[in-house]
């Protein structure tokens, strides 16, 4: 007999809940027992080669009312096949994962909020039409606002679909962001009382996403539903230390109209 | 010897992956099996008092760009005590959780995206400074753009603060957010596989509140941390089929300067 998946129905509603916070011993966390919190941002590979982007603040990038935005926003799947930018590819970035202030070492203030300022979020970018930028799996870093090239797979649009079972859309994207989750950057606050906030928290980046993609002709649909194992394979992470959390693909789809 | 919280390290980061959609059977989900989908909106009871909002198309809010919104929008817990106006109101709730297009009974458009267009959320509001409207918990309903009168409890704010775990900034709120989930909708189409985009999805409404309380000189700060069962009592919810999952108490702060 089957036992059923990992994750029951009452399991499930239990993690949606906040009674786990009741259980936790806040007095025995990382943080609590003084342990350093782990690094805001990954380190980056000795000879990796690093891709300056356009600072956000220098981006032309057209007004747009942010009722406009909200109103209009839809899952887009139809992209033109035009490339995006690097002002705008920038102007995506720091939407979804800029870093506004940095207070010290452990903590910087995003463009997102985040429980706990733990940002526990990588950006990977499947980059396929990009002008200026080969195709290849980069690696956004907030501190410095730049990329780094990770690396370079054959047959890409072929993999990033794969990696989202199969969604077309996604290998016909101008670039498919792919968030991480390092896990314990959150856990060294608040242990078991992680999981959901990371959850809430990626949803948070992915909406700026949505919007940001308004404002420059772009759209995109977020995809939570991929392949765990090829996409972890795919960025080169190692699937419990570091793992896929949430998908979306952007292209160009027109131009803004707010 | 104690057991540990309920969820492990290991079962929480099994959680964020996305592995359980592996073990989950799809045609034996209610959808694949031809249930009826349920209800988009919970229904109000019979004698409610319904309060209408402005049209949100009507509402007069200061123009904000998109740009300077998310570069403005941080986590703000200092409120002037200045209410909030039915139009602001109107705005914030169009924002997180308006219909932008009927597909049928069972499937409506909002201006968030959710995993399947299965919107999972009720909004509550611990209405404490709002004018024209006496204090009290309401509830939105998308459908009509109106508010619902749920319960008129004594001691609101203190209530209000008691829920969050004794946070004081969510009793001088003009209007707390609390966003309830009903699992079942979700559940309807996704099975075991629901929880995690159900995080997801309530991050992305969260995060347009933010950015919508920037416009209108408004802020909040959400509280992921909170106490389960004074919460779903406070809105008379029943912990097991709907429960509270996120809260943002929102007030005013000062002007738009977008």
């Amino acid at each position: 007999m089957s036992r059923g998946p990992t994750i029951s129905t009452a399991a499930g509603r239990y993690f949606l809940s906040d009674r786990i916070r009741d259980e936790v011993n806040f007095r025995s966390t990382a943080q609590a027992e003084g342990g350093a919190p782990p690094p805001v941002q990954k380190p980056v590979a000795a000879n990796s080669r690093i891709v300056t982007l356009p600072p956000p603040q220098e981006c032309a990038i057209p007004p747009c009312d942010l009722r406009a935005a909200i109103a209009r926003r839809e899952s887009r799947r139809r992209f033109t096949g035009e490339p995006l930018s690097p002002a705008e590819l920038s102007f995506l970035l720091w939407a979804t994962q800029g870093v506004r202030c940095e207070l010290h070492q452990a903590a910087v203030l995003r463009t997102v909020p985040s429980a706990g300022c733990r940002h526990p979020f990588e950006t990977y970018l499947a980059v396929l039409n990009v002008a200026e930028h080969t195709p290849g799996i980069y690696r956004y870093l907030p501190l410095d606002h730049a990329l780094v090239v990770e690396r370079e797979p054959d047959n890409l649009a072929a993999r990033v679909v794969a990696a989202t079972r199969g969604q077309q859309f996604a290998g016909r994207a101008a670039a498919t962001f792919f968030w991480t989750v390092l896990p314990e950057r959150t856990e060294w606050r608040y242990a078991e009382a992680s999981y959901k906030v990371i959850a809430l928290d990626a949803g948070h980046v992915c909406q700026n996403l949505y919007l940001a993609c308004e404002a420059i002709g772009a759209g995109t649909c977020a995809i939570a539903a991929y392949d765990q194992s090829l996409s972890d394979d795919l960025l080169g992470v190692d699937s419990t230390e570091e793992f896929t959390v949430y998908i979306a693909p952007v292209g160009k789809v027109g131009g803004c109209s707010g």
